[in-house]
């Protein structure tokens, strides 16, 4: 998102916006420091004028961006997402209650926020693309290496056959997902060779290291 | 969301907006019909006029719901989610490639998106909060439950050992959480006297059931 000069910022000098430009106050933030977290009591909007920052979810060390701002980007402080300087970074904010009304009333305000909302929800879906579906397989592949590790026979031919004892449907909810997501996945590792299913519950495994593999994100 | 009437459409109405205006055709859906889907070609604006829809990302028979349309509420068919009518539903949409830029210089147009998307993000970030934490404790819940009653040791005072032979990291890995969350949701566990834990992927269980039963959520 590159913006060749701030619209935003060259209307709040326009006359008639003294007061809005007014409530807008610069801060500076120090490479790799944390401009906002979602403990923050603050409600602000902000504009980056200088550097770049990312927004993103955190969940003890796992993260999850949504978005890098650049100069000119517009956000705010309130959707329970982090914000961290990737560079030296300076931004204008003000309090969103004080200037939320005029704000919208901005087209290049407005226009900007849309644009980066958007990138921002596309990001979370696809986040949730991510944990709801893809995830799965990995799951279930580490799942079923533990089980042969723990419960597996190993066969004279080589290979292991593990009996789970569970349907499909039980599979399915142990590892926080559908029947017909599990049998999709299923099916899609019984073609890759990875897996044979051996009717209900049954599973022969050629060659479990390869099960548990990590693989590069598809 | 509800709006006493709808001001981008008067925006629409005014002089100078003729060509704008016609861009915007009429369709009226019937309740509980699909009005667009994540596969649908189409790039669109879309403005409710009557009725209400439903925004919603699908996987199988897994639902979330993004946000409630209503009457003045504005949308695009593509963010990759599905729009169902909840009741008899009529909008007026346009090509996005079309009208894209004139749009966002309408403030009544933005403010509506800025609004409809801020709620939609809120929506999303509360399904990632839910997918990356709080499912994690009902899958391990459901997978010791699993453990203990295919390898656990039931005990002559009653309840169940269950040797896991697992660290908290692979059971993390196992479970596609980190160790620090599942940490955390062991305590709890251990706190609500579910489990005790007995030392290195060592676990207690007073009562099998109560360690699977479904609760409502928190």
């Amino acid at each position: 998102m590159m913006h060749a000069d701030i619209d935003f910022l060259r209307e709040l000098n326009k006359p008639g916006r003294e007061e809005l430009a007014r409530a807008f106050l610069p801060h500076t933030y120090a490479k790799k420091s944390l401009m906002f977290s979602p403990r923050d009591e603050r409600d602000a909007v902000f504009i980056i004028t200088k550097g770049r920052a990312r927004v993103y979810l955190a969940y003890e060390d796992k993260e999850f961006t949504l978005a890098i701002l650049e100069r000119g980007d517009v956000y705010s402080t309130h959707t329970r997402a982090y914000v961290a300087a990737l560079q030296d970074t300076t931004i204008m904010s003000a309090e969103t209650v004080h200037i939320h009304r005029q704000l919208l009333r901005i087209p290049e305000f407005t226009g900007t926020m849309v644009r980066v909302l958007g990138e921002v929800l596309r990001h979370s879906i696809s986040i949730i693309d991510n944990l709801a579906f893809r995830d799965v397989e990995k799951r279930l592949r580490s799942f079923l290496a533990f089980e042969c590790s723990r419960a597996g026979a190993d066969q004279p031919g080589g290979g292991t056959l593990l009996d789970l004892g569970l349907t499909t449907e039980h599979l399915a909810s142990l590892l926080g997902t559908t029947r017909q997501t599990l049998s999709t996945i299923l099916n899609t590792l019984s073609r890759s060779g990875l897996l044979e299913m051996r009717g209900r519950g049954v599973f022969f495994v050629p060659a479990v290291e390869a099960l548990d593999e990590e693989r590069p994100a598809g």
